[in-house]
């Protein structure tokens, strides 16, 4: 019996979340049918993080046991034959007996993507979502720039445990131009629930000059009972990867 | 009664093909279907081409004949909010009254995506093919060089109608990096069917080495009765644009 881990990408479209259940088909719940096909005894799978339904991920990090007498690289190709096209093991490795993918994460990394159209387009709206009127990128830039460092965002999300802390570490947020998409990306040591489709929604009203960019910075430290109004889609949001020490 | 002209986006994904039938759900049939919800008569409605089962397109060329008191732009949002979520008209125009999508193009754009990875990417398989071993752009570029021009591409295809010509102009034609895909992007006055697929698979097998570039030439002008072995799957392909001289 070893421990295994797993780089896990899916497309959140057809997923009721993360979390097992008994009759809605789950990211956790698919993941184990698999692993079950290819002699897995079972018990229950780590991962990194839960996404949102519709939410999806390139770079999720699942663990579990299994006795398994070929490489990791078989282990991989027994794992991708037996999930559904929407879900694929990205890598797979041996990990420490006690590795945990949550609790040994030291930081996440999410990715927000949208584009300013005034039509909806049908090939971009499965991963994006179509904002009007168009955003102002440099009032976006400056917006992210506010969110870096150590706050209180009770105003943006609840802690998964009630009662729980809502500080949390942004190491890394900014906006880019790609084609055109404008993206969002976050690294922070943790995130609250619905954190950064919040952050996003909240900043898309900054770019569209409906909120002044200052706006932001007051929001930040400043112990919320309110979350903030407006919670940008699913379909934008990737979970692209989860960072440890070693 | 006026003739409007559309360009009409859809995700390929769900549709049976471009043709009207009386079961499968079509291009034709779900846009007819949203065209009478606004008080289109009901005779024909004309394109510029059929696309196959599961190719996209960003700008397919639809022209129909309606008595509408309104605005274009007032049409477009009508026939938007009657279409479903997988199909959009980008733009309405009046059109003269015997334009015809097909009859008075010029030219057609197409464009194929593909990735380079060992393993699949549930993120990415919607729209692209996933090719392994890697390619060699170099030889991809070089090959589609050989394209540009007036040839005899009856390896690459049939006509529409039995008997008729398989010479087509290629006016451009050329792979280019955008990120992680590579795009092969083709413009011709018209295309054989399925000609960008047996291109873009003939190419691959040249740009992973299992065919020389010279290879390639050699199938140019030369009637062929026999279309060469292989064609790219159906999710890699967007129609992009129709040209009009006016």
């Amino acid at each position: 019996m070893a421990r295994y881990q797993v780089i896990l990408a899916y497309d959140g479209t057809h997923f009721f979340g993360f979390q097992r259940q008994t009759v809605e088909r789950t990211v956790q719940g698919v993941l184990e049918k698999a692993l079950r096909e290819i002699g897995w005894p079972g018990s229950t799978t780590l991962a990194a993080g839960r996404t949102d339904t519709g939410v999806h991920a390139s770079g999720q990090v699942i663990a579990f046991d299994l006795d398994w007498r070929h490489s990791s690289v078989e282990l991989q190709s027994a794992l991708n034959a037996n999930l559904p096209k929407d879900m694929a093991a990205r890598s797979v490795k041996l990990a420490e007996p006690d590795f945990h993918p949550r609790f040994d994460a030291v930081s996440r990394c999410y990715q927000y993507r949208l584009y300013c159209k005034p039509v909806r387009n049908p090939l971009w709206d499965r991963y994006a979502w179509r904002v009007w009127p168009v955003l102002d990128l440099e009032r976006l830039q400056n917006s992210a720039r506010h969110l870096h460092g150590e706050h209180d965002f009770s105003a943006f999300g609840t802690p998964l445990k009630p009662g729980g802390s809502t500080v949390r570490n942004v190491t890394d947020a900014a906006w880019s131009l790609d084609g055109e998409y404008l993206i969002f990306a976050i690294t922070a040591n943790a995130f609250l629930y619905h954190m950064v489709r919040h952050l996003v929604s909240f900043q898309v009203q900054i770019g569209q000059g409906k909120r002044a960019p200052s706006a932001n910075l007051e929001k930040l430290d400043v112990a919320s009972n309110e979350i903030v109004q407006g919670l940008a889609p699913p379909q934008g949001l990737v979970l692209t990867e989860v960072i440890y020490t070693s």
